[in-house]
């Protein structure tokens, strides 16, 4: 089949999202307002001027926002520092794969609970709790769930902080589609209900543009020196001139305008994958339906005695298709029905080819 | 007594010599030409340009060439790779003492060889190794070296890679200043000598400027790929924004131009600390006499029943000067009467005001 590939496989932003001209333009400014500092060494905490904004917004201190090079950088940093080998990590199930790794190199050990459609059940947690079940801490994303697509329910994101405060763990809240939303209404984030026990994480990766890798974290008080210590052990500091950049872009209004048009143009993505779905797979198999974010979760009505997450991905290669594999995202490698569908980094028509595909793909595979 | 205070405290350039008009230039040529590569996600090696040419440099291949956010970020990485709780770690003493950090965290049992004048004597090396102590790699800064400014002789760089062929330990190779030589001829590198055998990492952050965050290392091939995946598992990717706009200053024959221009006036800053030594310290101190790099080390010709090295900085911030903790650049806290000069972040005239001040709180100590 000659044809052009579809790659269901990251959730990445499309090109043609960049910022070109901006970011050319907010050089120059704090090349000149700030050259001094931001081709220097610096503290490891980050830019002050970028802090300061992220700290009123999270009604924080400046102190306890550290920027990074993007947000899993902090996240390995908080793993390193928090877990001993052996300790109990809490994570919704599927979850960002990545993260998996990360506290699992950190000697953590990770259990899951279903997303659901909601986000995970409230009262199975509190049963692990109560059985005995000590995690170091919950990680979370509660807005347009990778890889799911699910958004925590308000109710559960109150009883979760309230598990949390009872049995004392950490929550680590990853954030970083929350400012995608293409309908509803915005809930409030876990940190805003907990501010004191919430590691809130995110990045200007699905905002401005991956590439200048600027994350951040809002560590709680007792950890924020720690922490900026633990980096500056690691890498001194994160890069002043992309956090300056990202600083003057913001400054300028631009961010705020191009998360206007970043919306306009996910939503209709969304819209196209979404009657995609709803063409191709109307009674083979059931997904999410975000109301913001990269992704919809997928799971097929299939059941196989082999595993059939590997043949369905050989069978997508084969098809032009190309598709992450699901169990990644568990902990516990299942998930073989399981499909995320990214839909931000491709065409309306490039999904509708992509769903299709996969429907084939399903259909011959049963 | 109200005076400008002089930092002897870290080794950084002078803000007069970023490349401030360069770098506006470079962010615009790049952002033109790769900028749909350069702000997306990529993979963890680093933009190929820049790797290509650091390839070439060093008679490797692109595969080999990791690209981080700093060298100390690589190095924090193999850290983590290659060692394990109770690994046995040589150093140079003193060394660099955030590598110290680093080494520990990672669990190393780290054992330093005196620098002497012209670095660590081999026949010392091989005693250690002869009577059972194994090393899991030795981490070296043979040119320039931070904090003393040695460079290891061309003999003991033969001697040191063939004791590392002999018994199988690794050569780290830390090459930051290596192109900053104001006077006599480059030495071999460790990594021309034995290739297979030494990881060489250096940066950018003396030749153009810190604030970038672009540094590298020379992988040996067995650890390539997994040095990249762990890189990738961390932070995904370092900023190739940054690593071309790297690669655009060199291309553009900048890079050496201002190497020139940085050679000149580090030379002369040299010429000026080591007059002033002369002037106030002629025997009571003896020190190195770099031919580059960024740091003169003092051996003070004191003793004293307390640490000194406390009564010193003490001494010293009464009298506006900062200086850094000499014992920190010990792996065995020793070090009470070393004091790192670095000189390239000063004026010809705050160096000497700076060596003076330091020859009064040394008379007053004594």
């Amino acid at each position: 089949m000659s044809q052009n590939v579809i790659k269901f496989t990251r959730g990445v932003p499309p090109t043609e999202s960049f910022p070109n001209q901006a970011l050319v333009e907010c050089t120059k400014a704090v090349i000149s307002e700030f050259g001094d500092v931001i081709q220097q060494y610096a503290p490891s905490r980050g830019f002050l001027p970028l802090r300061e904004i992220i700290a009123a917004e999270y009604g924080t201190q400046p102190e306890h926002v550290l920027l990074g090079q993007g947000s899993v950088q902090l996240l390995d940093l908080a793993a390193r520092l928090l877990l001993k080998p052996g300790d109990v990590v809490f994570v919704e199930a599927p979850t960002y794969d990545r993260t998996i790794t990360i506290l699992r190199r950190a000697g953590a050990q990770v259990v899951g609970f279903p997303v659901n459609s909601d986000g995970p059940d409230p009262d199975e947690i509190e049963q692990r709790l109560k059985s005995g079940l000590r995690p170091k801490l919950f990680y979370l994303i509660p807005d347009f769930q990778n890889p799911s697509g699910t958004v925590l329910a308000q109710e559960k994101r109150h009883a979760i902080t309230a598990l949390a405060r009872e049995y004392g763990f950490w929550i680590f809240e990853d954030t970083p589609y929350r400012k995608l939303r293409y309908s509803g209404s915005e809930l409030p984030a876990l940190h805003d209900i907990l501010p004191d026990q919430v590691w809130c994480m995110s990045s200007y990766s699905k905002t401005i543009a991956p590439g200048l890798r600027v994350g951040y974290m809002i560590v709680p008080e007792v950890f924020a020196s720690p922490m900026a210590r633990m980096a500056e052990d690691t890498y001194i500091n994160a890069s002043y001139i992309n956090q300056a950049i990202v600083f003057d872009y913001i400054r300028r209004g631009w961010f705020a305008s191009n998360l206007v048009v970043l919306k306009k143009l996910y939503s209709q993505r969304l819209d196209a994958a979404l009657a995609s779905l709803e063409t191709f797979f109307a009674g083979k198999a059931t997904w999410t339906r975000p109301e913001g974010g990269f992704f919809i979760g997928l799971w097929l009505d299939t059941e196989s005695r082999h595993r059939p997450a590997q043949n369905l991905l050989r069978s997508a290669h084969t098809a032009g298709l190309e598709l992450t594999d699901g169990c990644g995202f568990f902990p516990d490698g299942s998930g073989d029905n399981f499909v995320r569908l990214p839909f931000c980094g491709l065409t309306p028509e490039e999904i509708r080819q992509g769903v299709e595909r996969l429907k084939q793909v399903v259909s011959e595979l049963a």
